[in-house]
């Protein structure tokens, strides 16, 4: 990570949500000098994501805070597992923990989810990509979990890839318009992806030349159909799967060959993993 | 809401995390003045929340969108349902989409959670209150939520209302000596709310004239006991109940006697509600 | 202190506000790499106030700066006092001069105000607390240059107490329809303040069972009555002072009994302390 | 005024200190479209100064709220003088109040205290300055009412104006040194001022050409003398007295024949004016 | 243009590192009402780009200011030509002129190099494009010049296009590995560009499946070779040539049957239009 | 350089233009450990400038990189010239790369711009001077080069210096009551410039008592004349000449005598410097 300034600007700013002026409680009561040692503890079992991100939590709050990670991005927490050893001022540790651990919890509980849905396609070469369906603000965090969970990343926003919908097809007057529009305006870095939504316009778009097509909210039968007729067209084209799809028949599309199924609910409908700070009395 | 500037903060910066320099697929394909009708439908059942929001950001995109609301805010949506309908620009309709449903379908997520929970504990005096494990940066719109869904606000933050904890007590050496402590350090329109563990540390928080007091993580048993010795001892003193409290065992909780019961799962792991934006072709 | 970023900002504001592009004087005139040795010296006698802050602006511009306090925040200090010892390139120490001395004289002149009050209602109980007429953009400085001087925080701002005017009695339809609302909306940790004119307002607070009764711009004698009709029909309300309150009749407001008197003046219109920088030539 | 951006940043950070994330009681019990007449009312005599800037404070949260000022900027106010009538919603109204009355109080003060130095010198040449001695972050608003008191504004700050003083002086060397690297690096548009103490550096700086001499802390014989040098050698030097200055000996300052009196009180030592603003019940 | 909030940023700051505090002589010297009509007139020839910006710096600094264009986005002016038309207050007009005109004047530069390197390819079908060389803060900006002027914009930055350069190969341990690396990283949206030196190195990029070969300050020769081995091996591949391109060679280059040739010049090194704004008195 | 804040937020935010959410080659290919050297190498002939600054992208971007300065600022560089040594991690190398050399060639590029003004006058006394015509957001860096090159600056923009042109004087009712009422309300550290296009006006500000005359777009025979009239009548008074100035003329401008020539194509049309970072494989 070394886009330290653009993540430094968001976790102070979500600090600042929850201190505000001042932490009137522990200013109240934790004498200035007061240090502890404290331990972040799994209170459930879970895919562990943004742990460099409470670490810096607590950084930004106090440099001093001696942080020792026990666990490693990515791997798989039990409960009781200890995740991380602090030291420090015992009122900077109070300040910080909240803001550190939200985030913590909401990562793990995102990288957990994506976990269970590469494992559900285990075997089949369909990638579980993530969705622009991330809590405001915080798209850089949810994206980076569904990586720490085995996901895949799609674009990150509307800067950084083409997507062709039906509306931009319709304004533009056609799939075969759209994408040679998209093409010769976009910079050439750039691939075209195109939805569609049956096999009339998987044709249009193989016939465009798009690079990815996008299978939205097809039937099972339909799905097939249109992987078979894209691979027997141009075998190049990346096929991408979406449209609500659930732990329960995530396996189905895969198996259909798609080579991406992409979740809206990794990032917005996560539950949070379980994850306490105890400071040791 | 008359907090518009500290709202529009936040959501002008939403919309930049998405479209960033430039929308490439929109800006290439949608004709300057492309004119559209559009809706906003419900794809499944829930509480609505975050309409003004999701209004406010379509005008912050183009401030001659028109913009309808057919739905009432905190009123029950069922699938299919018009929420809103939107007349305007095709590309600032595009560009604004993702920003307004995001915001919309997590917002009507909490309230729905939220209400689920309040319908569990109907008939008793429990109040279903949030906690602040909300989203980084977005406590505002998920505090709203938890309201908008017949829910209870807690304090916003460390800023706004004294909660001491296990650890300001060692701190401070002891129940009294930190009630007496934060009530004479805060300003005096503010109560004292203690988190107590057992029978004798409620008596302690008792005898130091606590206004509150949160029983955290108790049994069962142990609450209606504290709830109980409270209410004998001083009737005047709110009661919190607080601990990974679930659906399931909600009501039995609240059949204790407790005047509030926090419920971190409201803003942490409440499912989106299924909401998308139709562009009328 | 530990809310240092949210003070950072506002120091860095200050700073560039004096600085801006650049330091013309200095930057033609002084050698980058002179040093110099200087002393913060007090010329009139206060209570000091905002010691840190005047070392934060020092440290912001260059924190290699030696800055060694010789007396302590909240002291009395004699004119002649040498406050602090610096060391550092000079020209960094006469850049950052102004915008630390403007804050310490600022809150020196504030501690001393109220230090002058509360020598005033010595042996009463009464608090001298601080209202909202602050500099706009320098309440936390302000407010913390009070406690400073031994008075008491009032609410900060319209977010962290609730404080019950004429107009929101007038709007809400009474006093007691007033504090109910008040108290179901807002959040359990604050208590209720309502203002109050007279006697029978009086009566009608108490009756809405608020929690605190402020006494706006009464007579003695009105006020003698009301403390007296407060205090036997409840005894746990906390009863406040406020209007135009002068050093010369803080003690008798004081003597009628209340527990705190509330001061415009020691915010807007205390004369700054009289405090230099001295470079050692 | 046409710096309008500047300015706004400035309003909406004093608004949104005061505000912060709600106004809880006004939230609570003022009904969204309650309207309301108000009235902002002198309980002082002073010179009206910031009127501009409360009228824009009021108009950033709610544009529509219809302001009618019944007094002049700059004009003398009796008590009991209605200084502007608003009428609008009244949430708005109140969550606008304070931080308009407190620039409105504290610019009218400053404003008042420059006239009366103004007043004190009548029918003498010296203009009363102000100095760089203002509550940070609020230069900008200071500096305005000083010249709306019929002050003269000295430099802004560090970048607008050279103005060399004793530190800078030893570390290049001389006052010749000084001012002719100064008048090297600095932009040919501006002129160069030289600090004094006496009348050898007096003669000095004659003789370095200093188009702006700075008699600092003189005594009233010494500075008469300086005035006479001064004169007799370059009528066209402007001469500048300083250094705690008081209401008591201005004119006799001035009558020295002085050009420019810079007092450090009319920023940070001005009472604030009493102003308020009244609700139609 | 949609993405206006991010625009405004940019231009506002733009505006007050001009404007500062207050425009020290119109604020003296031009009455607040006075009123004028304008015109931006051209003193060269030149392609225009820039105008809608130009224009919004206007109405960012006065919403009340009529701006007609008399000449379009993109097209070829003439000395003499008038641009475009103002109306309105005189002071505002003047602290608006400088920001405008250097936008004007810096983006109309850049298209009109622009064009000159497209005319000097006309007939071939080599695009020119711009670099990431542009002024640090404007390179939306820049970038929108290039493209006005008829150039084809590469990738935005480090963010939005994969660019392989030496330095990542060595250290991902060479060619065939580092585009594996980046296919699997990089959303699937990315093509994947690769810059080679010479021909093994083309053929290493060919073996690896690069989408985009830029051939980096080759010979004609070598490039003319390089040409012909791609378009023999995989036809589909984008050939980009860069390396200090200038308008003598540009064509020689473009005849070798490149794609796209990228000229840092285009935004490093344009000498500005000659356009100045005449206040009609 | 002390005003590094100010600096250091415009390097941040063209860093963050450059990098946005993440620099995809880099953070794919370059092991995060791996470390290299570098070196900043001329490929051309120039004044060095901006190399403070460059070193200061190198640091915020990773405060640990080494850099070793091998040419000072302002020195004439020779191309193959290794201007500075880097070690640090690869991956932060590249990621700064880009920003530091845009502003080290657009700085050197302009000093060395304005050295061949300034060795075009050698002998004369006329100083070369920068005007606003800068880059928008970069003026501070412009003009920092503008010095670096051996000129001189003039304003840095409309708050820090009076410069009365036409339209001014038009709305102010002639010349002499222009410089009156500027004098009047600039405060005293600022002369007054006022523009003339001819030998009325020349006198006309003359006898206003103007301190400085820009003589703008004059002949050559106008502008000795303007210099002798204005040499006769006041010796005291800055002369300054404008408008349009090339390499060509600048000498016989000079020759007339005036003290200052002020050049726009310094800032808006001097090429950039060839400047390359090449690390060792």
């Amino acid at each position: 990570m070394n886009n330290a300034h653009f993540i430094d600007v968001i976790l102070l700013n979500a600090l600042h949500e929850d201190i505000g002026i001042l932490d009137v409680t522990t200013s109240a009561l934790i004498p200035a000098n007061h240090v502890s040692d404290a331990a972040i503890i799994a209170k459930g079992d879970f895919i562990l994501a943004g742990l460099p991100f409470a670490e810096r939590v607590f950084h930004l709050t106090d440099s001093k805070i001696k942080f020792r990670a026990l666990k490693k991005e990515g791997g798989r927490i039990k409960a009781g597992d200890i995740i991380a050893k602090l030291t420090g001022k015992t009122a900077n540790l109070l300040m910080a923990e909240r803001t550190a651990l939200n985030l913590l919890q909401r990562l793990s509980g995102i990288a957990t989810l994506t976990g269970n849905y590469v494992k559900s396609v285990k075997g089949l070469k369909a990638k579980i990509a993530d969705t622009r369906k991330t809590a405001p603000g915080l798209r850089y965090f949810d994206k980076y979990a569904v990586k720490t969970g085995g996901g895949h990343n799609h674009r990150y926003g509307l800067f950084d890839g083409v997507l062709i919908k039906d509306n931009h097809i319709a304004a533009a007057g056609g799939v075969a318009k759209a994408v040679k529009i998209a093409r010769a305006r976009a910079h050439h870095l750039m691939k075209i992806e195109v939805e569609v939504k049956n096999i009339t316009e998987v044709n249009e778009a193989l016939s465009a030349a798009a690079d990815i097509i996008m299978l939205d909210n097809m039937s099972g039968g339909d799905m097939k159909k249109a992987v078979s007729v894209i691979r027997r067209r141009n075998p190049g084209v990346i096929i991408e799967a979406s449209g609500n799809v659930t732990l329960d028949d995530v396996r189905s599309i895969a198996e259909t060959g798609v080579d991406l199924i992409s979740v809206g609910a990794l990032t917005h409908s996560a539950p949070a993993a379980d994850i306490s700070l105890k400071i040791a009395s």
